[in-house]
Parts: C-alpha cells; sequence; structure tokens
C-alpha cells in the first residue's frame, strides 16, 4: 500500500512537473509569436522571388499567397518618388511623396507693391552656390558657375525680394540698441593704450564713438554681451587703414568661439579655424553695416568646408564687440531681421551697376548645353533684367526716389534687344516673342525665366505706368498663352525646349522647377481669365501627386 | 534510507521528464522556422505597415528590417507597368515590363517592292473592329466608329499590305485541289433529285461542273472531305439566285458541326446558333471566292457575342461542301493561305471605289476629340490615301496594270487639298506641311498617320519615279525632322499635338502607338541619314524599358 501511494505521489509529481513544463512551452511560443509592442501585427509567411526588370536585371521580391511585392529601395530609384518612415501616435507608417516642392494657392491677386510671388519663402542666402553676403556690397555673391565668385543680378535681385517680401509678412524685428553714440552704452571697456572718446560728427549730425588702439594684440576698445537671439547686426561704422570690428560669437553648449572680422580691405572672404574675415572696403568713410551674424558664420564654415550644422541660431550666443585700429561707431543695434536695409542693398547694387545700356552684365562664362557656344562673360539675362525691374519697382514704391525708376525703365532697353546682338530677345517660329534667361543660338525658351520676366515687366507698369513694361508684358503673355502646350510632358514639365531647338533629348524640369511652374501659373491665371493659364497650372500640380495624362 | 532512495528516484524521473519535454519544445520550436519544401528559401518574418500614398490614400505594404516592400497591384495601377509570374527550370520568378509592344530593328533599307514595314506581323482580320471579310468585295468592313459596319480604306488597305507582306516572308502555301471542272473529284454525292453535269465553259474556258438541286431540304450535292489543316478556300464560283455554297467545319473533339453558308444576296454577315451565312452578291456572274474559312467562322462568333477560342485551325476539320439551288462550280482548292488573292482583292477594291478627286471618303461619323467639330461621313483621311498608295504601287508593280498607277497617282490629290476644303493638308503654324490622318479644324498632327502617308509617296516615287510624289515627301520630311521633338514626353511619345492646336489635356500615345513610332523612325533613319531619326528612334526604344529622359 505504501508503495502504491509512493507510485501515485511520484506519478503525480510528473504530471505536475510535465504539465507546468507544457505550459511554460505554449506560452513562450506563443509569446514569440506576438511580442506586444506598439504597432505590431501578426508577422506573416513571406518567399524571396527573384523579379527580372525588362529582362535587363533582376531584383530581389517577396511574395505570399496572393501578392507580389518590390522593394522601395527598387521602385525608388526606378520611378524617382519619394518615401520615408514616419511614426504616428506611436505607429509606424510610410509615406510615400510622388516629388517634393510646395505649390501656393494664391489667397488674393497678385499686388506689386505686396511680396514677390511667394519669396517670401525664399532664404537666398543659405543656398551653396552662395559664397557669402559681400562685406562692401551687402549683396551675395555666387559661385554657381565660378568658383571665385561673381556678382550674379539674378540672385542678387532675389535676394532683395526675398526680404522686401519678408519685410511684409514677418513680425517687426525685436531689436536691441547696443549703441546710441552717446549715452549707450556705458559698458565699454578700454584696454590700457587705447583710448575712445565720443564726439559730435557732423556727417551724421549725432554724437559718435571714436577709438583708438595701438599695434599690440590686447589693445583693444570692447564690449562685452551675452545676447542669445538676436544676430542681425546694424552698425554705423568708419574704420581707418588697418582697423577692423569683430563680432565674438561664442558656442553654448561646447566650447567653441568664432570671431566674425570686419576688416578695412577688399578682400571678399576668408577664414582660418575659428577667425572668419569680411573685407568691408577700403574708403575711410561712413558706411551702414548690415549683417546677419549667423549667415556670415556658415558662410565661414563653408569656405572651410566644414559640415552644415543645424539651428546655430539656437546654439550660439554674442559675447563681444571689439574695436581695433581706429575709427568711429555711429550707432549698433542687433535685430532679429533687418529685411528692409538688405533690400535696399540690392535695389542701389542694381542702380550702381546698371551700365548706360541699361544692362546688368553676368561675368561668368555659361556653358549651357552640348554643341552650344558658351554664353561669354557680360552676356545679359531677362530673368536678371525682370527680377531688377521688380526691385527696383518696389523700391521705387516705397522711397519715391526717381532713380529707381529710371534704372527700372532703362532695364527695358536689352529685353527688346535680339539675342544675338547682345540682348536677350528671341523669336519662337517667327511668331512669338520670348525673352531669354540664357540668350543662346539657337534660343533655349527656358519657361520660368520668362514668367519671371514677364512679371517684372508686369511689376513696372502696375507701379509705375509704363506703356512700353505693358506692351512687352501683353506680347509676352500671348506667346506664353500659345506656347504653354509644348512645355507638358504630359506627366510634369519641360524646363526649356532645348529638345525642339537643338534637337537633344528633352530638359525635364525637377520637381522644384515644377513646382515653380506651377506657382508662376497660379498667380498668372490670377492677372489674366485665359483659361489655359488655370487649367495648366492644375493639371500640372496633379502631376506632382502621379495623376498623368491619359493616353489613347 | 529508503525515504531518500524514493526521493531520489523521484527527482531523477522528474529531471528525466523535464529534459525530454524541454528536449522537445527546443526541437519543435526551432522546427517550425525551417520547415524544408522544395522551392522556397527561409520564410522571414515580415510586418506589415500602412503606405500613406501621397497623404491620398493608403496601401498596405510589408517591411522588414532592412526594407519596405510595396504591393505589385498598386504600383501595376499607379503606374501601368505590367508583369507575370512565370516558372523557368522549375524555380519561380516574377517579369517586370515597363511597356507592351515590339520594335523591329530592320536588317535592310526599306524597299516599296518588298513588304510594308513590318506588316507581315499584322493580323488585320482578327481584330474586334473588323465585322468580318465582305462576301461580295473580299475586303474587311469596320464597325470602329459605326457598328452596322463600314469599308474604312485605311484598313482596307492594311489587309492587303500584310497580305502582300505574308506573300513575300511566308512559305509557298500548301495547296489541295478539290475540284478542276473536269476530273477531281470523282466524289461528288448527288442526292436523288438533284443534278450535276460537267460542261465547257467560254468564258472560264475549262470544263465546270454545274449542278442543280430542287426546293427539298435535302436536295443537294455534296462533297465528303476530311481536311484539317488547310483553311483557306478559293473556288470559282457562279451561284444563281436562291443558291447558295455551303462549307461544313466539325469540332474534332468536341460533338460541334458549324456551316459556313455562302449566299445569293447582299447581306454582310449574319448568323444563327451553329449557321453562319456571307452573302456573295446578287449577280449571275463567275466569281473568284477567296475565303479563310477560320476567320469566317470567327467572326460569326464574333456577331453573336460567342466568346474567342484559342486556336480553332488546330481543332476543326472541314468535312463537307454542299452545293444547294443552281449554278456552277470551276475549279476549288484548299491551302495554307490565299495572301495574293487577299491583297488583289483590296487593290481592286481600292480602284473600283476611287471617286473622280482620287479620294477614297471614309462613310463613318468620327468624333475626334472634344470641341472639335465632328468629321462628317465623306471625310478622307492621309493616311487612308497613303496607304492606299502604297497598296496601288506594289499593284502595279506586280502586275504591270497601269490602272493602279493610275488610281495611285490620282490619290495624291487630296493630299494637296487643305482640310477645310475636303481635303487633309494642314500647316503647322504656318511653316511646316502635314498630312493629317483625321482632318480636323484645328487640325491634329497625329503622328503615325503622317509617316504612314510619307510611306506611301516614297512608294509612288521608288516604284513609279513619280515625281510629285518625291517632293511631297521631301516636304513632308522636312517638316517631320523639324516637329518630331515636340511628341517626345520625354518617357515616351504623343499621339498627335491636341494638346498644342486645343489647349486641351495631352494625348499620350499608348505602347503599341509608341512601338509604331520606333519602327517607323527606324525604317525612315535608313532612308535620310539627318540624324535626329535615328538618335530619337533610339531614345524612344530606351523610354519602353524605363530610361526616361534627364530631369535638370
Amino acid at each position: 500500500m505504501m508503495m502504491v501511494r509512493l507510485n501515485m505521489k511520484l506519478a503525480l509529481a510528473a504530471l505536475c512537473a510535465v504539465a507546468l513544463l507544457l505550459m511554460l512551452y505554449w506560452a513562450h511560443c506563443t509569446d514569440d509569436r506576438h511580442k506586444p509592442s506598439a504597432a505590431a501585427p501578426a508577422a506573416e509567411r513571406f518567399v524571396a522571388i527573384e523579379c527580372s526588370i525588362n529582362g535587363e536585371y533582376s531584383v530581389a521580391c517577396r511574395r505570399d499567397a496572393d501578392q507580389l511585392y518590390l522593394p522601395f529601395s527598387f521602385i525608388k530609384k526606378y520611378f524617382e518618388v519619394y518615401g520615408k518612415l514616419t511614426t504616428v501616435n506611436g505607429v509606424e507608417r510610410f509615406e510615400w511623396s510622388h516629388s517634393y516642392s510646395k505649390v501656393y494657392h494664391p489667397k488674393k491677386t497678385y499686388d506689386p507693391r505686396g511680396t514677390f510671388t511667394t519669396f517670401e519663402n525664399y532664404n537666398v542666402e543659405v543656398r551653396d552656390r552662395v559664397k557669402c553676403i559681400s562685406g562692401v556690397e551687402g549683396v551675395p555673391v555666387s559661385t554657381q558657375w565660378d568658383p571665385k565668385g561673381f556678382f550674379y543680378p539674378t540672385q542678387i535681385a532675389q535676394f532683395g525680394l526675398a526680404h522686401y517680401s519678408k519685410n511684409i509678412t514677418e513680425p517687426e524685428p525685436r531689436v536691441k540698441i547696443l549703441e546710441d553714440g552717446d549715452k549707450i552704452s556705458q559698458n565699454w571697456i578700454i584696454s590700457k593704450d587705447a583710448v575712445m572718446s565720443r564726439e559730435f560728427d557732423p556727417e551724421l549730425k549725432m554724437k559718435v564713438l571714436s577709438f583708438a588702439t595701438t599695434d599690440h594684440a590686447s589693445s583693444q576698445v570692447w564690449l562685452k554681451l551675452d545676447i542669445a537671439q538676436d544676430f542681425v547686426l546694424t552698425m554705423d561704422l568708419l574704420l581707418k587703414p588697418n582697423s577692423s570690428m569683430t563680432v565674438v560669437l561664442q558656442n553654448k553648449d561646447k566650447k567653441e568661439t568664432v570671431y566674425l572680422h570686419y576688416v578695412f580691405n577688399n578682400q571678399l572672404i576668408s577664414a582660418l579655424d575659428d577667425h572668419i574675415f569680411y573685407g568691408v572696403g577700403e574708403e575711410s568713410a561712413w558706411r551702414r553695416v548690415t549683417r546677419d551674424l549667423i549667415v556670415d558664420m556658415q558662410k565661414g564654415w563653408q569656405l572651410l568646408d566644414r559640415p552644415k550644422r543645424k539651428s546655430p541660431r539656437n546654439k550660439f550666443k554674442i559675447s563681444s564687440i571689439i574695436l581695433r585700429g581706429s575709427g568711429s561707431l555711429g550707432s549698433a543695434q542687433l535685430a532679429t531681421s533687418a529685411h528692409t536695409a538688405h533690400f535696399y542693398a540690392a535695389a542701389r547694387w542694381l542702380v550702381r551697376s546698371q551700365r548706360p545700356n541699361g544692362g546688368w552684365p553676368v561675368p561668368a562664362r555659361r556653358r549651357v548645353a552640348p554643341h552650344v557656344p558658351d554664353l561669354t562673360p557680360g552676356w545679359h539675362s531677362a530673368m536678371s533684367q525682370g527680377h531688377g525691374i521688380s526691385v527696383l519697382a518696389r523700391a521705387h514704391y516705397r522711397s519715391g526716389d526717381a532713380a529707381f525708376l529710371r534704372a527700372a525703365r532703362r532695364a527695358l532697353r536689352v529685353l527688346r534687344l535680339p539675342s544675338g546682338a547682345g540682348g536677350v530677345r528671341a523669336v519662337f517660329m517667327d511668331k512669338h516673342v520670348w525673352y531669354e534667361e540664357y540668350p543662346t543660338t539657337p534660343p533655349l525658351f527656358v519657361l520660368n525665366g520668362f514668367i519671371y520676366t514677364l512679371l517684372g515687366l508686369y511689376d513696372l507698369h502696375a507701379i509705375a505706368g509704363d506703356r512700353d513694361a505693358k506692351h512687352m508684358f501683353d506680347d509676352g503673355m500671348a506667346s506664353l498663352k500659345a506656347l504653354l502646350p509644348l512645355f507638358d510632358t504630359g506627366s510634369g514639365s519641360f524646363y526649356d525646349l532645348r529638345h525642339f531647338t537643338l534637337g537633344v533629348s528633352p530638359n525635364i524640369a525637377r520637381w522644384d522647377y515644377h513646382a515653380t511652374h506651377v506657382n508662376q501659373l497660379y498667380l498668372l491665371a490670377g492677372l489674366d481669365p485665359d483659361p489655359i493659364l488655370l487649367s495648366t497650372a492644375k493639371r500640372w500640380e496633379n502631376y506632382m501627386s502621379g495623376k498623368r495624362a491619359a493616353h489613347n
């Protein structure tokens, strides 16, 4: 009996052990396939399958019982579409985009006194092809077709128009007065062998701060600061030879200091380690210096080939301003922006630089297309002319200064000259005038530059009632409406008509240019009721989400 | 001691049980993930993930650690590409095709005496829009724009050119003589009240078989056959009113019999159950009847809306020919083909039907595009004229008969008349002549029809030395070379230029038309050394495997 009882206990114990292990096993195996995690549904059985692409190469695909699946890495490359993984409410998702770039549906009719199209969204200075903002001229320098850098009137005008537009759309800047020549600031520190004084300046008609330091490296007049928000410096400055004004920036997190030196020379920009130098010219005269210090710092890094950094405006603070050599300082302030100053810098550069024939020649050599003669330095661009007119018309409107208006009118002349005669005017099949962004022979018929030119003509007529500009605008619009369909690919748009004029492979507009076309057409549709403008804008907008035109 | 020993045994037994269960568990879990199967590599773990398409709708995708996968069903619809599963050497594979339709690289220069482009590959009769081959005229009847059916000169000419081309490329047909009027065949069965005799016919200048039956359904003169390979019947037949010649076909597998009745009336085609009727006219005169019996059967089924069947040529045999009423039979034979007969049927129809102004008017109303006036019955088509010329030039070449040449020359006149004046001639921007396949106002500039017209002009000049044709060809080639780029979409081609002339959404050529463009350009490149023809052909061919033009 006792043996029986022992055997039964043994059996019972073994059974319990078995049951326990079976339960553990079941819990493990089921748990493994249903690992709880925020997002995951059941994993399913997929097998690999080779996919032959047009009989040319293979791609590793997957299939289940119902479907074949292709890797996005292949689709992305084959069709040039875009996609990214995102997490929404803890759930992972993939977002497919047929294109990139934004389309703006104008809320009101275009007004030349207002923003220039959607340029409040443009940031010209940060483009890689902008070498820096010239310390002498206050306008951008381009390296687009010449690494040494040159003044590209189109770029300068876009810079001006972007700042004009931001001046309208952005809030008033926050301003901190650093120095008023008189009482502010009391915080300058004068090193032992340096001198500083305040006197009335007859030219500025106000008191100014004058300084003189010795050759010693430590001889300086400097202002200690701790400003972390507003990085646009405006200063009335007079420098004598061998003098400089330096702004010291410090990285709040790291132990990093950057020195922006504004020096008495004509060197555009140079940089070494943490020192970045901008020449402000060799004239001992008062100049109003307006500098976006963060841009100046980033362009120094760009020159040194350092990687771009995100949000330096959040990471740096201005720790001091140092004066060396001798000179004077009228007023100085830091602000969140100084759009009006930048705008007028562009407008005045345009007036200053305009040739007697009204043109702003481009000093860089430009190879536009194979088998087409280069545009040699001195070529004109309809887009430069048109954008220039848009800046000057607005400058005239804002200031009332007739010099701006005269320059704008003078700029029309180049638009009337044929491309072969130093101008920019082409004609499509003896019938439709076109203003050439790149006045090649044979012509190219670039679309976006032509439309920008038309907007310049519109601006001049709307603001100043210029009748020549109106006629040229009307002729140009007739051309545009007739030829617009030739830019339609059925799934996008052409950048130009080189396939027609040169017999080469078509030049499709990449998506940011295509979006520009759409935006331009929506704007023009508000000015001209011809249905071709709006219907084309809508169809071209649909192309951006993959809705191609129908086939037969 | 005994208790200790018992406990140890218990413990040992429990441990063994645990070990055993653990081994089973491990074997199960690892085995589950690596189930062996014939073709399958390891199934991997994939999870479902939602993919948002342009923010508009979602598609169920899959992902693993490295890749996102999209279902082909989505890609196929979004991009209109093609794909199918295949098995190669027991391994399953997926074959992706960017397009469909074949491109032919010509092995030799186009010779108008030879095949017409690649029409040896065309099968006009089997197209759904061909209602049937007319029993009276021997040429196809179209239902493309009129369900009643009409003679479409373009279709008739293509029928002729396809048979001309097949006559060149296919082997000599195998021929079985059924009846020679004299000695063959001895196998006619004459029912009781019917009569049959053989007499010399002065018109045919040979002995012919004459027959007469009564009204009784069973009264017939018939020939028992068992022929399974050659289905093109050629017969010299004379019918009197209320008479018919019937071919009986039987399905080898099923118990199915089809009766093709060729009857003395003018009804194009009718069908009821297994009986299909073709009118051969109401003239009691000798006619040479050439019928592809399989095509005649299939068109009867098409009329009855029966589903198409694969390979009826393999499934049917000819079991008898039945003569009813009264008439005569000269010769009769069955052959694999009778291309020359079909070709001349087309050529003679063209001569017969040509109007005094040289045109072959299209009797159907045609709506070509929205907001464009319909082409009303009687319109001409450059493609009809051009294809007609191609047929007639070859007919003249083969036969020496001047009537064909006169008709071909006369056909040029319509090409010179403007579209608005009953002709087909348009001009692009006052500069480039175009021969319109659909002569609308405003013009359409259809590409493939224009090129076919040019080939007709080329054929006439090459075969007959026609100088007008040569000039018109040269002018057309100048137009083509100038305007070809306007048909380039950067990833395909346009069917026409309606987006330019009508301001509507572009009409992209579907792949079979695009392939036609490519084939036409390769042919023309062999006739004209201008590089635009070959470079365009190559680029457009590359589009068919997804190699788009570059963007800027």
